[in-house]
């Protein structure tokens, strides 16, 4: 869509007025993806071309988890830096300020205007992940006694600098949130009516120091595109605007994934080997340990390897079925919670439903097995002992699956924590103790 | 947030105007709640106290992925259903209809008001999992030579029935979409001006037949609350809103994660054992089947096992690691390819950023190995066998998770079915043949 090399040529033949022309043409996002990718020679031309509000203004449309503010704004001469700032809506602002170092934001907030360097060090106050971290300020309130006239009056003001104009919420004397009227409301309603007459007090609030996934999960089921957020005494503080809500979204599905195949988390950041191997190398570390118990817990049985060699044959089969039956309940219950559908269904209503399913998959792979053992190796009493070794792991795994996320969460651990590679080692070690728990104690029917 | 009890009380007890009082005192979205909740004896009930186009604004309110329509539209009278149907976006009632029987789509079709079924069918044509398909055509479009005051007419007039009055999209006399104005525009506009100055000429739009995933992550990254919908001629024919993305986006992320963990889909439909066991069974069973290609696999070194049965404590360990790091190979690149970001990024790219990742990885964790193999079991040799077959594995592991998404994408097939337990289970296979065929080689070292 972006018509690169013409920029860049204009850029690099300090062709002001072409660059500006063309620039402007890009939606912002454009312009942000081609800012990002210039190299720093030529960005730091763009800081000359470009006010500090159009310069926020690109800041604004970088995914804030794709990239690296800290160089970025480095490359700036602090006051500009500031003043960009300053410029950008306060919630963008402090997604900035949290990912640049401590003397970078304690500068810029000395430096910048008074006002601007206010509102956002109140929003840094709030805990990360937190309604509070994620709201902005920049909203419109109405005073309850207005007409619709003065209310269009005052959005028509405000207009150039409020996030979003489309949700207007209504307050009282006392500056308490009492309702919210959209502007569709707005412009069909007669002009002399009041707001109090038309607006609709079933409004739905959040809480600062509610979870930013909570509130993001009330606007995809209301379909709200802008959600108060309120203290405890009902003051309106902030709004949440839905962009956000879809960032937020994204964020915890991410972070779900990459925690069920065991990473700490993906980026495009990690853009060298190294980077990527220091992300996943912990977890590997990890689970080479743990690997390393399940080989110790093989070894107590060496004896009844030695007599029955073909009994290793089977391990991975009985281990890999336990992890993967294991993943899949783990998957089920992350996602109950994380939905929040586990509140529709009590917790015992869930593992009953586990186990249930896990009877029946250890049935059903349990005789499967033990027919095909018993044809392939042509010894029935091997084929029972690695199918029932199968039904048994299955309906332990399957539980284990969903009892352990839904104990982290009853602790307050996210439950994603107890990601995929876990369980699956957990599971592998119960599934080999069963396995050869059983040979060893009937060992004599094998030889 | 509802008082089930009162409202279920005034049903009971046919109080048709306590009940609707109290009722539509409920959020759109809790209306739907209650009304899903409820009984079928009682839920008839609601359909005589309600007209079809208030239950049309509940049934737009339940979640599509959460909930069984069939039942609910057999238990109406057919022509209640068919005017519920026609009272709702046409988006949503073709949702609706997709889900039911192919004759109870028909017979509804046939007695509804021909105008929206003739709406219907235009939008039933368009392929799932595409822009057409989430696209309403409850929008407002207005030509470019009109003035301010004509398109707030034309709003105010049409505010009631579109979906979003937001973003109003321009037309010119073909009908072809050149522009896009919001509603903040236009408020802030003088009344005389004409559109054609106001609006925006750089409008993105999506077309027809598109991806659906690509009209989300669009909206996503271009924080847009609407996106035109154009046929190759680039005339307008529909509008995706941002709470239909939210959803896709949701939806996408929830069938990633589920084929990851090898669930084929999870929805809280799976209320019973059965349904989910039903669910996990297939899975299960192909993967079993692959489990018993490893168990053969290593059946062909029961020999080697037999002279050295230690070697068998190692297999898990070994084949466990290589389905991690393929899992997490899998999932970056799964992740890249879903978010779009591998279009930024070459392909071979990727696969050398993995390949080193799995050199650094597969060096770190096998010097490891050796050493903490040679300590415990006192074998050098032994050591280096586990050791170099955890380095092999790791590479090769690290570059078959990367490899397999890629070329299934190249060949448009979602990537996520290459899912986390197949990966696995191929990795376990190669590990496993490398350290036997190591093992086997070199025997005379380890006996």
């Amino acid at each position: 869509m972006v018509d690169e090399t013409y920029l860049v040529r204009a850029l690099e033949n300090n062709e002001f007025d072409i660059f500006r022309d063309e620039y402007f043409n890009l939606h912002p996002y454009d312009r942000a993806q081609f800012y990002f990718k210039l190299n720093p020679e030529l960005r730091v031309k763009i800081y000359e071309y470009l006010s500090p509000e159009e310069m926020g203004e690109i800041i604004e449309n970088i995914d804030a988890d794709d990239e690296d503010y800290e160089p970025l704004f480095a490359e700036m001469n602090a006051q500009y830096a500031a003043d960009t700032l300053s410029r950008m809506y306060t919630d963008d602002a402090v997604d900035v300020l949290n990912e640049l170092t401590k003397d970078q934001a304690a500068s810029y907030l000395t430096i910048m205007d008074q006002e601007s360097a206010k509102e956002i060090k109140n929003l840094l106050h709030y805990e990360e992940y937190t309604a509070g971290s994620i709201m902005t300020t920049e909203f419109i309130s109405i005073p309850e006694h207005s007409t619709v006239r003065s209310a269009m009056a005052i959005l028509r003001n405000k207009a150039p600098d409020a996030e979003t104009i489309y949700y207007t919420f209504v307050i009282n004397e006392d500056r308490k949130l009492v309702g919210v009227v959209s502007l569709r409301d707005l412009i069909t309603s007669e002009e002399d009516r009041l707001i109090k007459e038309i607006m609709s007090d079933r409004v739905v609030s959040v809480s600062v120091s509610e979870d930013q996934e909570n509130a993001a999960r009330m606007m995809k089921d209301y379909d709200f595109l802008a959600l108060p957020v309120v203290d405890f005494q009902q003051h309106l503080l902030g709004i949440i605007t839905v962009d956000d809500i879809i960032d937020v979204l994204d964020e915890e599905a991410s972070d779900d994934y990459s925690k069920l195949a065991g990473v700490s988390d993906m980026d495009s950041r990690d853009r060298t080997p190294l980077r990527a191997a220091k992300k996943r190398l912990p977890w590997l570390i990890a689970l080479l340990f743990l690997g390393m118990l399940t080989a110790n817990l093989i070894g107590s049985f060496e004896d009844t390897l030695e007599q029955v060699a073909i009994l290793a044959v089977f391990i991975p089969l009985i281990a890999g079925m336990a992890g993967n039956t294991g993943t899949q309940a783990l998957a089920v219950a992350v996602r109950s919670i994380a939905t929040g559908d586990i509140k529709d269904e009590s917790k015992m209503k869930l593992i009953m439903r586990e186990a249930g399913t896990g009877l029946i998959t250890g049935t059903v792979c349990g005789i499967l097995v033990t027919g095909i053992v018993y044809f392939w190796q042509g010894s029935f009493f091997l084929g029972l002992l690695v199918g029932f070794s199968i039904f048994a792991s299955l309906i332990v795994a399957t539980l284990a699956g969903s009892l352990v996320p839904l104990i982290m969460h009853r602790f307050n651990i996210d439950p994603a924590v107890a990601s995929g590679p876990f369980i699956t080692t957990i599971n592998d070690i119960i599934s080999i103790l069963i396995y050869f728990g059983i040979a060893t104690t009937f060992m004599g029917y094998l030889t």
